[in-house]
């Protein structure tokens, strides 16, 4: 194997295949990246088996040549030496393969020499076929991810709650997750030929962000065998799905509450986080809040020797009882104020004991669920 | 005690004074930071017993009010708390302490109440009298200590050595740092009143430049007792000076070389970077140095197993013995490299035992010097 490359492009493409790659597999192939030239591309491939990067360089890009394969073949190469060495080669370099796996990196009178690892042995990943596929551009993906993903579980005691539920059924996509204290949910409209309910490490759709970086375009999705694929131009992103069943969501969502008042968003988010300050003390970050007399919101906690914080917010409307206090996780809080873009929230309340819904006031697609925590 | 006082102005004050709070403390009350109000101005003071930092919040900056004493007095506040809720208050902030050292913080309908601690029994460090003194520009001063700080010594074995040496003289400051593997020295030219030598913990000089920050002017430098300090314009930071008898370092700096070469400062701070990460495999990063002929310098590094790398430079000029190698430690070879600025070094040898020197060509006022390291 032979073959000439532009420095940016192939540290590029070994940037993005090493996000895949982690140096703690107990499978010593797995620590390195696969590259297999071809007479028209060069493939590498990145993996923890779990989750798989693949990316294909060109032998040019916008008529530009990058690439000249000089000899057709295919080696393993340490993730962590080479990701270290393209990055710091000035130019132009030129990578061979002797026959006993002997990888040398040539660029302007450096020279690197490399143990390669069979290729033969590095695992087979399933090929994209044509198969029911949707599209879905990345921003909204991204924007999707970012607002709910926090929301899993970070306890591998029921894997399913590690991922996110995504549900493709009647021209809707419904995403999901929770640790069961707490849930995030989002829809949106979609044509998709993809049906069915499918849950995928929070950790995949995370590098999937970093993968996209903020680029225009689309994203297409399809499920092969036991993986879900993110295709992307260049790139396609294979992560394993999580087995099991997904808890049911809608015997979860409340139907009436006692309570429900809207609220300014960022100055709720305000008063949640200087509450928090003193709330650390507990093991759920308790904050207190509490109605009174349909008007204003009082917002507390206390940690005993620290000291303690109060502050009152207007309500801007309210439904139903008056009065009512409960006691709630700060830091699930937090995390659901700081992703809500709109204005205002509608806050639901069934009761000191029951969960809270949260919602953007203009917006029944997206909502959050908390459940109390006791206050002794 | 009660005060009124703008937000960002207490702000900036707490997040300066807390620079020196640590709260691995032995001593509780240093956990706190101590707040007098004067009729004329507010001084906060952090402190860690080695480290102290003061600041001055005047009645009125640039013409404008930022603080209104009501009651003097003083008090001692928790630095973790009131840092982390006088961020968080909205605007102008109210402070009073009542007889029970009670201290309520209230800014527009927020109510925050925290114990305070006995003003009375928090350390006395010695007042700014007037004794000789010296100043310095800031930027010059923040330069030098970012040259050569990198090459004090991590063990507390030699406490002497964990400092920076500062020696004023017959117009010059002279300033080391050392491991006694290596050395740093910085000369400029000073008029100065102050005289001696006088050893700093590098920590210190680090907190220095942080709160420098940029910006223009001149630090006022005095020695006080068992401190130095380093006067800004409303902050004064004391630092304790370390005891002990520092290094002859005249004794150490090389007389005559066996070879000395010139060569591209940025061109050979990217080879060692690059041998560098063969390197790490060996206890002391090594990297190998050859001269070959007189005309070219041969930089390399293996591990077994893992590969190695290899190139060569071109030297601009040589003197002397024109064959010669040595092994070095590649991480200190980086951080002396990567803090001169001037274009071309030159690299004086004195055998493959001794230390060799780097300086910058055209400036006899700053060296590097650094011992051989084994290569087996």
């Amino acid at each position: 194997m032979e073959f000439l490359i532009d420095k940016e492009c192939l540290n590029k493409a070994i940037s993005d295949v090493n996000k895949a790659v982690s140096l703690k597999t107990p499978f010593p192939i797995l620590t390195g990246i696969k590259i297999t030239a071809y007479d028209d591309c060069l493939l590498l491939v990145g993996s923890n088996s779990d989750l798989v990067i693949e990316k294909v360089i060109p032998l040019s890009v916008d008529g530009v040549q990058v690439l000249e394969v000089r000899k057709v073949g295919s080696i393993v190469i340490s993730a962590k030496y080479l990701n270290g060495i393209v990055k710091k080669l000035p130019d132009k370099i030129h990578i061979k393969v002797n026959e006993e796996r002997l990888v040398t990196i040539q660029s302007n009178g450096i020279l690197t020499t490399l143990p390669g690892l069979n290729a033969e042995e590095y695992p087979k990943f399933p090929e994209i076929d044509e198969v029911k596929s949707t599209e879905i551009s990345n921003v909204e993906l991204i924007e999707i991810i970012k607002q709910i993903v926090f929301a899993v579980s970070n306890s591998e005691s029921r894997p399913v709650l590690t991922g996110i539920n995504l549900t493709f059924k009647e021209s809707q996509l419904t995403c999901v997750a929770t640790n069961s204290q707490r849930l995030a949910l989002r829809k949106i409209a979609l044509v998709s030929d993809l049906e069915g309910s499918f849950t995928v490490p929070a950790t995949s759709l995370i590098e999937l962000i970093r993968l996209i970086n903020n680029e225009a375009g689309v994203v297409k999705l399809l499920v092969i065998d036991s993986y879900m694929v993110f295709k992307l131009n260049s790139i396609s992103l294979f992560s394993r799905l999580i087995e099991g069943n997904y808890p049911n969501i809608s015997a979860l969502l409340p139907n009436n509450s006692k309570t429900s008042i809207t609220l300014n968003t960022n100055q709720l988010l305000k008063g949640i986080d200087r509450a928090c300050l003193f709330a650390s003390e507990w093991k759920n970050n308790n904050i207190f809040l509490e109605i009174q007399d349909g008007s204003t919101i009082r917002i507390s906690s206390n940690a005993s020797q620290i000291g303690k914080i109060e502050e009152t917010q207007t309500i801007n409307t309210i439904k139903g009882e008056t009065n009512l206090s409960i006691s709630l996780d700060g830091s699930f809080l937090m995390d659901a104020l700081k992703v809500i873009k709109a204005e205002e929230i509608r806050v639901s309340f069934g009761g000191p004991m029951r969960p809270i819904l949260i919602e953007p006031v203009d917006n029944s697609l997206y909502l959050h669920l908390i459940s109390p925590v006791r206050s002794y």
